[in-house]
């Protein structure tokens, strides 16, 4: 653990030089005791770098940090942890180091992230706190950038509906940013989690916070812009997330306003508009793994948390191998007639197909 | 003209009776002829509405009607007239005949409806204002059916912009509803037309509006809805829109407009969200037939009406067939290099395509 800090701690080591290195290294004790010739050998290591790299233990205070994140219930969660959020092992450039204030849980990666510019309006704010309420209490975790404006919103959103929500930063976790979020931030380590790649003395800089969308969109199944206006940083978070492979959701406004430019233009590229809760749990495609949720349930697509009671018990009793008809009435303990009208559901929900008259399976 | 306008508005006769009885009986002069068995003989034809046609001549005062279009400056329009809007002749239920109050020109062709609620808020009334100006000022002739709210901004923008504008009206020519867009009527008959199906004494009865919208998305390219709550008439008309094939265009507004909620259900259905005249113009698809324009030019889409005037150019010296870029080169008279450059743009805004090295040709 200590090495692996020391070596990602490093000033200058990204997610991609890190992994060039320990391609040509192996591991991370192995970096650090190689020579300088050897370390200018990797692509993008410079004197600078490699001076810094063989130098280490003066430049990165691991003890410092370690008693700095023990003093704070802070973790450190390695890439190779199991806690280490899933999501993100799928990108490239996933941090191989992640500080983490409070606690992941495994319904987590049923994750939404709302973004959207500082200079919110009133309508912006309301949307973004309206979404992460409605969202939050379908048992969905909101995660955002903990800025103000629609950030701010989205997180209160999600609390006031006593559900999860996660805050990546742009700086060290030691450093909250912006300052009047400090009590927020201490709300969110309760009922979430604050994240942060950087050391925790790390003080957020303008060039962090293109870094960091790349986690706010990699840990959520969808990214939803609020309100942005042109060239807005909430644009560059819908780019990767589209990058990624998430879906981008928008919030429309009107044509007369500035703050709800970039999104309208985004719809007009293409991206999905959505007006509420419902259309984002409706549109949410399937997860990437199944997601075990508070309430014990098995979960692959977000638009399962629109279904009542007798709909989630019946497609608890499909699996996705051909089931037979006759077992998920078994399963189920409804009558026949019953199941067969849920089965049609959710058919047109897209939860599950029919492969004969006697089979079905789960999408 | 008598005979036609007889038969046609004998009340109870549409389009479609009116299209069975002329299969059966060939010419107008043959049905007021036939005999009761006869026309009883003829589908939707029952005891009440063949006395109304054997006794036309009492139901319908066509001297009165003839001598009050006379009076008033209005022409009818036989659907086999020349002056018969173009756009309408398509149409499986045209209207057989037009009243029209002021004039119909061939740039006409190039039109585009504005429609929305009748309890527009002030945004909406500004925005459909904003679209009329725009598209009128690039020659396009705005459609809208001189109701209350969207309606009348839309006439209102296009008048303000020195442009063209057709109110179609839901009942006779001679009942122009609501009363206080009397003034409004008379401006648009002397900058562009009124138009009604109904015999001029006819007042407009909530049944004939959703008829009446046929007409109103008929006539143009494109609809535009600006504002419309759930269930309004504008998403009837948006409707019969996409049944015609016309383009839906939809304003889009805050997700808390009560009177934007059919708008963005339109734009969750898939249709095109525009912001403002240029979305519109860029969007439009060609026209039905090429269009001459005001300022003697042809068109053949809409999107022509954003070209610079060189660009313009080169797209006139460019045929539907394959034409030498030496003689675009000559018709133009433009350096080679910049003709080249501009059928560049041209390609990509889609007007033309390249054959060859050689050849281009207007698509």
């Amino acid at each position: 653990m200590t090495t692996w800090l020391r070596l990602t701690m490093v000033p200058g080591i990204g997610p991609r030089i890190l992994a060039d290195l320990l391609d040509c290294f192996d591991t991370p004790e192995a970096v650090l005791a190689a020579d300088s010739r050897q370390l200018m050998g990797v692509p993008g290591v410079g004197t600078t770098l490699a001076h810094r790299i063989r130098h280490a233990a003066d430049h990165v205070d691991t003890e410092g940090i370690q008693a700095w994140c023990e003093q704070t219930g802070t973790t450190i969660l390695l890439r190779c942890a199991p806690e280490y959020p899933r999501a993100l092992t799928e990108l490239r450039d996933a941090p191989p180091v992640l500080f983490c204030g409070g606690h992941l849980q495994a319904q987590d990666a049923l994750a939404v992230s709302i973004v959207g510019t500082r200079h919110a309006t009133i309508y912006g704010r309301r949307q973004a706190e309206r979404l992460a309420y409605g969202l939050a209490r379908a048992g969905v975790t909101i995660v955002s950038g903990l800025a103000r404006g629609i950030d701010t919103a989205a997180h209160r959103g999600a609390l006031d509906a006593g559900g999860r929500t996660i805050a990546v930063l742009g700086g060290g976790l030691g450093k909250i940013y912006p300052p009047e979020n400090a009590e927020l931030a201490e709300t969110i380590r309760g009922h979430g989690a604050l994240l942060s790649e950087y050391r925790p003395d790390a003080a957020p800089r303008g060039g962090m916070f293109p870094q960091r969308n790349r986690l706010i969109s990699g840990l959520a199944m969808a990214v939803i812009v609020v309100e942005a206006p042109d060239r807005s940083g909430a644009l560059i978070t819908a780019r990767l997330a589209a990058e990624q492979g998430r879906d981008v959701f928008v919030v429309p406004g009107g044509v007369d306003s500035r703050a709800s430019r970039g999104c309208l233009q985004l719809i007009r590229d293409g991206a999905t508009m959505v007006r509420g809760p419902e259309d984002v749990l409706e549109d949410l495609g399937p997860a990437v793994d199944s997601i075990e949720t508070d309430s014990g349930h098995t979960l692959r697509n977000g638009s399962e948390l629109l279904l009542n009671d007798q709909e989630r018990a019946v497609l608890q009793a499909i699996e996705p191998q051909a089931t037979a008809i006759d077992a998920v009435v078994a399963r189920s303990t409804l009558p026949v007639h019953r199941v067969l009208a849920t089965i049609t559901v959710l058919e047109s929900r897209k939860l599950v197909r029919r492969l004969s008259g006697q089979y079905v399976a789960r999408v």
